[in-house]
């Protein structure tokens, strides 16, 4: 088997997972370069894995052993990256959101078309193995057609103010997820989206003009219905849950808790919080992401969570803002 | 313990669920009419119990020994008949919804202030010990404040064509329970509601107008935020859950299902479908507020579920009906 | 349909629940006496249901229209009773246990027997709905052939000591409803038991040099295990679990709660603990148990709980003793 | 932090998942030497990790650069090269049984004694997250004073013949973990043990002269009880749980399996099948207990799994066999 040799941009909290899988949990993948602006930053995860580092990204892009790359840049180096990596010849993995602009998101995956080179984006969810077999029953029949998918999606606290700043805003940054589960998972496009947002948790997001509460509807081709919460808080860790119902019945998947034990005493019957948050929940994942993509450019594949995955949640993002601003549901352009 | 004399208006389903309770499962209660246009199915009912038949409301109305009616005749007919037995002087319980028009609405609730008798709405779900104690634990601030409250209500299977003539449609004829379910579990009013509707289920309801699946998003004083989905059938028999998430934790009404048993075998580990329809699922929930009704007949005291809460669900099926044609939120006027 | 016409003899707590199932909840049957040694008891009971009251049951034997008796009575009658119902010619529904003393049971049977009436003895748990269904599935073949039964049948809190007194012993008195519940349920006799018993609950019982806490084992033909646990006091409840498991599966029942809420917080999520005791537990077990008793009078069938599934608990309860004594297994003669 | 240097005796299944451990995800340990008698699997191994290969243990001893030593050779060698190893002044660990020997097992833990080095026995069961917190929550008084353990261990099928042969019988193979799992999470040894075991699911297993299933009963100290089912086979596969009750309540751990995927349909709810076997349920299990090795070696600690631990339920599992032969209770001599 082929090692496919890759470079990592950008070695912050996810750029970090991305380069222990990709070292040490995927067969026949090597990480040769780690590129990040702060360049001790980039030592200290190459120095982990035996790969050179660089604050140059450049640099990656030039080294003609590199096959893949891989973007754990901030947001708004995306789009220009993928342009550039593109032109290098790269294929790439690329981290949630593309941008939050569409037209240069556009730009980004005209420039993918054009060079014929892989491009995944990051939606990790995809991988999960409840997700995933969910996915596949639904996709088997299991449940006949769809009629409704609901999802609950809570953080267990609110990111820091600076990271909110340059978030895109509760729809762009929590419920880009969703929006990709769910048209994902009952495999449908959105045609028309309605949201309610409010200020119930965190004042500091109030002040930076963003909401922490989300109620977001649906309405898919076929007439299938949807509904997204959203909450940036929950006192019991991070809540991740998602039903499909159909005409055959209806697959749920609900959290995972780090333990099986369940304690009964004269309060009641007592089991564990949910996995913390999405390091723990989405560990698995986040292996198995970065597994598909190196098979992917190893075997010239095209990777399951396309480009145009990458745009369609940033549309609904958007519409999903502008349809709480103006109180009425936003149609989507197909 | 005075014994309580009550005259029942309507035969029907409903009406025989109540005949029952109010005669063989409440202590101090007598039935003492039974009156139904049909005047076989009064005098069935009224035989089972040893109670007087007639198929004129007005003899029940006229006896003085008749302390409080219970009310279970065709919707159309609930407004008036509040009204007269109200003029007579009898305590009331009526089924929901007292009627689709607030003029009719508002007249009725007019003469029961005017008079001061006591009058209860059929809401039953309140009544169920899960909802019940739901209920309780959040007024109590076992989740601190709420945030958000989701409920799932899908019925197994859609009623007969004639039946969904006569519903005032999905909103008003189903949601209005959830409506009601949201409002009093959170304790507080809508301020604004959108729905989306659609047509998958059963094509008989299409062409009569009317929609057979639905999500509504709602939106509560002080920012809270909701999402109601309905459906006319399911695969797995009557679903019906609630979720209050809060500052402090989440509450969850799960199903009830008639037995506790689970099969594993290598396909997995399978429990039972949830109680078929709404008698098995409500069964207590009926007795419980028909032991409600009596008791605040007899004690001079306040039903817990009010005329105002007979009439709020009615505007919001009104709202949420306008919202779906619309595709705009709507208001709901304090 | 006929009317049944029965007796009651015993109107202590049990005798009270029979007498509303008699009475109220089973079409086509009347409770026509209630006879208890004290008699205000007696004129309690039948007071409330129009039946006739008396301190003397042979009162109600000699009287022609009663066809069945339901022996509440302390358990040193029941066996006297029987004999003495027997030659009276009514069908008979007993209380477990018959007797303590295997020559007066064979004595009753014996009678039973000879005058050819019916006689059910109160094993209520096999008409619980959960237990119901796992027997059928069982029976069905749903889990292949079975392996191993287990037992978990723990009470809240201790009975008074004149209970204990009288009860025979915990293997007497708790276990037999595990015995019986594990031949039934498997349908298999046992071949040899094994006893461990400890006293760590009520310092009082083992003062009455009875148990309140053991582990039995059980060898059933072809080799089939069982495992049997009971404690006289839980923390949380009356624990009610069976599973049998074998060849294809395994089949579980869970205790039933009185709500189906679950709250989540920092510390978990916890539901409901189970039912309190086996009055609530085994309501409906009990409700079924006498229609099925009325039902065998009333069509000259047999019951499904004999005389022989009476005795057999019995033998497997002194076996038990003795094995804990002699620390060794007992085989079963059959 | 110092690298502690191991060497691997045994690379057969058990001992390559502890190669992996060691090699990759422990922090502070390498992996130096593979010992195994066919040296290709030797070879093997240690050519993945980075190691050297022999087919002669003794060289591993020799180098003076290693300082621990992991066991996991056949059974009947472990004795020996425990002393050799201590002999060397290597620290440890080792796989379960010692031996089934208990003379031999002396002599083994005779020269660990006597040379101090540390010793730690491979039951992994004890750092499985969901035993660890249940055994933590016993020992904070979580559930008061223990009364009972039960405990369920089914494999999903049997090993083969020659395992059998080897394997010292189903109470040295398989009830050697319930036995070690039972005295940890309630902290109390065994006073007398009972087992009754049977021939039901592998005929080839009769033939060797081993059971299949067993149910063996335990009483411990100060009157605890316990319950232990094993069988060798299930149709939904790895079955691995224990419940302790106690006077404040009950704490129980249950299976986990792969996915959090519900389906629900007409047929009931159905959820996933546990994981599959020990290599899955146990993963994580088999990199705490390696990483605690390892910590007790580098910070001179002694480990939490003793040698005594690993003689304890050699002695039970003897036990267990005399009391299937005889029929009776075995007293264990402290």
């Amino acid at each position: 088997m082929e090692t496919v040799k890759i470079g990592l941009i950008g070695a912050g909290r996810i750029g970090k997972i991305h380069a222990e899988n990709i070292a040490r949990r995927t067969f026949g993948a090597q990480l040769t370069w780690v590129a990040d602006a702060f360049e001790a930053a980039a030592k200290e995860t190459a120095n982990t894995y035996g790969a050179q580092a660089t604050s140059d990204p450049r640099r990656v892009l030039d080294d003609k052993t590199v096959q893949a790359v891989v973007i754990c840049s901030p947001t708004d180096l995306h789009a220009k990256q993928i342009e550039e990596a593109a032109q290098a010849g790269k294929d790439i993995f690329c981290e949630k959101p593309i941008d939050f602009d569409l037209v240069r998101i556009d730009a980004a995956l005209n420039a993918v078309r054009q060079t014929g080179i892989r491009l995944q984006i990051g939606f990790n969810r995809r991988f999960d193995p409840s997700f995933d077999r969910a996915h596949q029953m639904i996709q088997g029949g299991r449940i006949g057609r769809p009629y409704l998918v609901r999802i609950t999606s809570r953080d267990p606290k609110p990111p820091p103010p600076e990271y909110i700043k340059a978030s895109g805003g509760l729809f762009a940054d929590m419920t880009i997820h969703d929006f990709d589960m769910s048209r994902w998972i009952i495999g449908r496009e959105v045609e028309e989206v309605f949201a309610f947002g409010s200020n119930l948790v965190a004042p500091e997001i109030e002040q930076l003009g963003d909401i922490d509460t989300a109620v977001v509807s649906l309405r898919y081709r076929g007439g299938v219905l949807g509904a997204i919460d959203n909450s940036r808080q929950t006192a019991y860790g991070y809540d991740q849950r998602v039903e499909v119902f159909g005409s055959e019945g209806t697959v749920m998947v609900g959290n995972r808790a780090p333990t099986q034990v369940t304690v009964g005493d004269k309060n009641g019957f007592q089991g564990d919080v949910p996995m913390y948050f999405f390091l723990e929940r989405y560990e698995e994942a986040y292996r198995l992401e970065m597994r598909h993509f190196i098979e992917c450019v190893r075997e010239k594949k095209t990777p399951s969570v396309t480009g145009a995955d990458g745009r369609a949640p940033i549309v609904l993002a958007h519409a999903a803002k502008r349809s709480m601003t103006e109180k009425r549901a936003i149609r989507i352009e197909g």
